[in-house]
């Protein structure tokens, strides 16, 4: 296999030669695609841009600021991650609104970690409701649209890509100065399409994208950058998560996932992306967030909330400051 | 949402009452097709059943069980007990072979977990010939056909599916006790797309579920379990992996992620699926698996390679004693 890569791109990695794009008139027509293995697709395919970009685009219109939540290998805390950052935002900030979107449609978490597991959305004149867990923070997520929580979405790609056009097209959001994006891990259709989405909506879109400082994991967030280049998506740097297990009785640190090459710090440097900062890994944040808790509240003084203030206040730099934004998007474009 | 579920039965959830089947050679013709949302797609799609259900079957005549290790959520451990389950099979079996196929396309990890990263495949007359990590062990994985480890695989639902159909197809097993496969975590195109082909095979298959014992991966993997039973897969058992901490300094006992509801030996008498065991939280076992090395011949003296024994006793005897598995696969099936 010469190359494992493909990218949303207009034209298929293994396009002919004077391929006219997927999405042009004359895709399947052409001359140039007599025997192109894509032929019968493109020639059957609804022709042109899709619809709901458009459409997309007016819906966020309101929405300032996207966070895409991201990481390479599962179990690392992307959705610890998306709850934290998004309740302390909100927090930190009562006379603004936030938004988080669920977009893990086979193993949805935010209903649970947010602690509204079992709210039902509402269907309004202007669309769905999403499920509000404080007055400046809502959430919509697939959870909320199940019969039962033990239930399975065995969906292929194409409908789990209708479900994030749904939602980002028929939430009723309202004004909001953040939307945070979970997604599952990897670099699939969800990414592709949520990617594909925020390129054209107004404001500024970015990734945080969250790892352990195992190897394994390590090896897959590099993955996750790779992808983010290829998908021209600013990168608003990298959180560390579970980084030391600190003994309740002797208070000793051991460090869980040993680190063999320098953590994620050495490997930020290394694919020039921002470290954000680590979290540390205390059994109390899982519990909250097993229970629906906010941890922020209830153990307001613990290590781990201190962390995240530096955490949120450089994601909110990255957005909110213009040469920062530049200097990061430059970085990742070139 | 009437029904947020699908399967990759011959009818989809939403088509007409008289539909002939997606597969039958009047699909997208017939009178009950007008209107159907999917005629277009059924009228010009192939026809009949997938030739390659065929070349699966015959390809895997020697493959005697067929293990796919599962889990709702990611990060629970998936890739090592993957790599644990078959070292310690083929230590404990050396006249016997076993195969280990990596179908986490986006996520590779078992080239680095089993040691051999940087490997290269082979291309022989009878296929593709796997990495051998023992005499009695051998591991596909799309790892090895990437340029570098960094390289994201940026693929959508079909070309996954396309990518598992050649590992199954094309790659010279030769004669094998058991083929375990490693999954990326959720219910989406790689399991449909392994489970439909496993289902044809001879011999016997089955699936390892994978947990943590916090509630949020239970709630996943009773997602898991309800996707074992719609699609008819066996459901072997559930491993419940990082269980506690113990302190390397005072020894104590810590819960890392905090059962609530009596973890994963509770959840499996509700389901009425069979509990495997529990493998404790080992920091060194992270260590081995990020270093490649076998974690069964450098602590073959800890408490996890003892739980882990048992639970490779425990599988092997759902597949190798007639009696338990007829048990299983009835309380599955009902």
């Amino acid at each position: 296999m010469s190359s494992a890569e493909v990218t949303a791109a207009a034209k298929p990695a293994d396009a002919p030669e004077h391929c006219p794009g997927t999405a042009s008139e004359s895709a399947g027509k052409a001359s140039a695609c007599a025997g192109c293995p894509n032929q019968q697709i493109c020639a059957t395919g609804p022709k042109g841009p899709d619809p709901s970009i458009a459409l997309v685009k007016e819906k966020l219109r309101e929405v300032r600021n996207k966070v895409l939540v991201l990481s390479g290998k599962g179990g690392v805390g992307k959705s610890t991650v998306t709850a934290l950052l998004s309740r302390a935002m909100a927090q930190h900030n009562p006379d603004r609104n936030f938004g988080v979107l669920d977009i893990d449609i086979c193993g949805p978490s935010q209903p649970r970690v947010l602690g509204v597991l079992g709210e039902q959305v509402h269907q309004s004149g202007s669309g769905w409701s999403p499920v509000y867990i404080e007055d400046n923070l809502s959430l919509m997520s697939i959870g909320f649209l199940l019969g039962s929580p033990d239930d399975a979405i065995i969906w292929r790609g194409p409908k789990k890509n209708g479900m994030i056009r749904q939602f980002l097209t028929e939430v009723d959001w309202g004004q909001l100065d953040y939307l945070v994006l979970d997604t599952p891990p990897g670099t699939s259709d969800e990414h592709l399409s949520a990617a594909t989405f925020l390129k054209v909506t107004d404001g500024r879109w970015g990734a945080v994208l969250v790892t352990t400082p195992q190897e394994v994991a390590l090896l897959d967030v590099r993955k996750e950058i790779t992808f983010c280049k290829k998908m021209a998506i600013p990168v608003v740097g990298v959180v560390e998560n579970m980084s030391v297990f600190v003994c309740p009785k002797c208070a000793t640190e051991s460090d869980i996932f040993p680190a063999k090459t320098g953590g994620a710090e050495r490997m930020c440097a290394d694919m020039e992306v921002r470290y954000l900062g680590k979290l540390p890994l205390d059994p109390r944040l899982a519990k909250c967030c097993d229970e629906g808790k906010d941890f922020l509240a209830e153990h307001a003084g613990s290590p781990t909330v201190t962390a995240l203030k530096g955490i949120v206040a450089r994601v909110q730099e990255f957005f909110e400051t213009d040469r920062l934004t530049c200097t990061c998007v430059k970085r990742v474009l070139t």
